[in-house]
């Protein structure tokens, strides 16, 4: 899988894309992720990619021009499956949604700054509108790097045992059970009995009954 | 405002943290982000901070010992108002959460990976769990850095406009309305007349109806 991120702060970028996970689906040829400048495609010599908006108010925008440079520019070198953009009032990503972008091929992500991306580039450019969640961020970059990871993590062969992430939350849209490790006794504080029983049988049907517990308590929209 | 984060992978959040938003917060001195190594606190010479789980089962649980280290040391230089655990079952943040962690003083953030933290952890010092959406991400520290970026650019005087983030989506439960900028003719995409019309009791009436469109077509939920 490709994905490529149109940015004004591709150096943001840098260390999330090159630790953990990230790092490893690239060292194995499952992701490649590539950073572009946008600036590279400003309408100007002094790097121009925003301007003040239309109508007034607090806030740049980023033009059209370089936006619509970028994105021709790329869709000349492949194919792509889908041109994300990324912005607080798109569809909430998902686990669904992860797990189906984790099956195309090549993905473009534009990050928006300021007050966004001018109207027209969403209108004839952008084929899916993705926010991580309903709060506002400082720009589009750590959204991208959300997106790459919930993404980057399914692709087989990422993660080193490749049952770990099916039991993850939200992938039967159920909440993880309650995890412990070594000592069975810290401070006082126990590992329920059960986890050092031995028996498989008891100890996944204590995982679910916890998992539901929790569900229904935090989380019951999941359920429904 | 401090925050201080707890991680095996510091590393990961360099490049976020030193740029844009966070830079500027951090220069002007109202926001300080001390990121923390878990493996200081490590059972043994070789940096163990995980290990298996009780029950079996895969993926690596974080150990009680090297966090309960860690937040005491902590706790013991200073009072934090929140110790808080990301983790995909926690609490959704939004922005309502983000301008509530926005008021205080100084907090803490456990960064968990691999399977999580150790039960135990959660039950004794964890004041408050947070997700920042249905989805599953290798390790908290990107969560943690959307945390970090959603509260900082909320501290007065980070955003070089002071009106900039009250327009933002979500601050009055709406999407934001369209933005456009020059040229007013891109290609035969036009700017909406009335932006150009240099009447502000028109442009205003326009944004609020588009912001209200745009709201109750994508996010009904919004407005209830």
């Amino acid at each position: 899988m490709r994905i490529d991120i149109i940015t004004v702060l591709p150096e943001l970028l840098e260390s999330p894309l090159d630790h953990s996970i990230m790092k490893r689906a690239k060292e194995k040829g499952l992701l490649e992720v590539c950073l572009h400048n946008l600036r590279q495609w400003a309408v100007n010599a002094y790097g121009q990619v925003d301007d003040y908006q239309y109508g007034g108010g607090a806030g740049m925008v980023m033009m059209c021009e370089p936006l619509a440079k970028a994105i021709e520019q790329l869709k000349s070198e492949r194919s792509y499956d889908e041109i994300i953009y990324v912005t607080p009032d798109g569809t909430t990503l998902n686990q669904g949604i992860a797990n189906q972008l984790s099956l195309k091929d090549n993905l473009i992500i534009i990050c928006g700054h300021y007050k966004g991306i001018d109207q027209r580039i969403r209108d004839h450019y952008v084929t899916k509108e993705l926010s991580i969640g309903d709060y506002v961020l400082s720009g589009g970059e750590l959204a991208a790097a959300v997106i790459v990871d919930s993404i980057g993590r399914l692709l087989p062969g990422v993660l080193n045992d490749e049952t770990s992430a099916l039991f993850d939350s939200f992938q039967d849209n159920m909440l993880a059970p309650p995890v412990y490790t070594r000592p069975e006794d810290f401070r006082g504080w126990k590992v329920p009995p059960v986890l050092l029983s031995g028996n498989p049988k008891l100890i996944d049907d204590w995982r679910y009954e916890e998992a539901y517990r929790l569900t229904s308590t935090k989380r019951p929209d999941l359920l429904k």
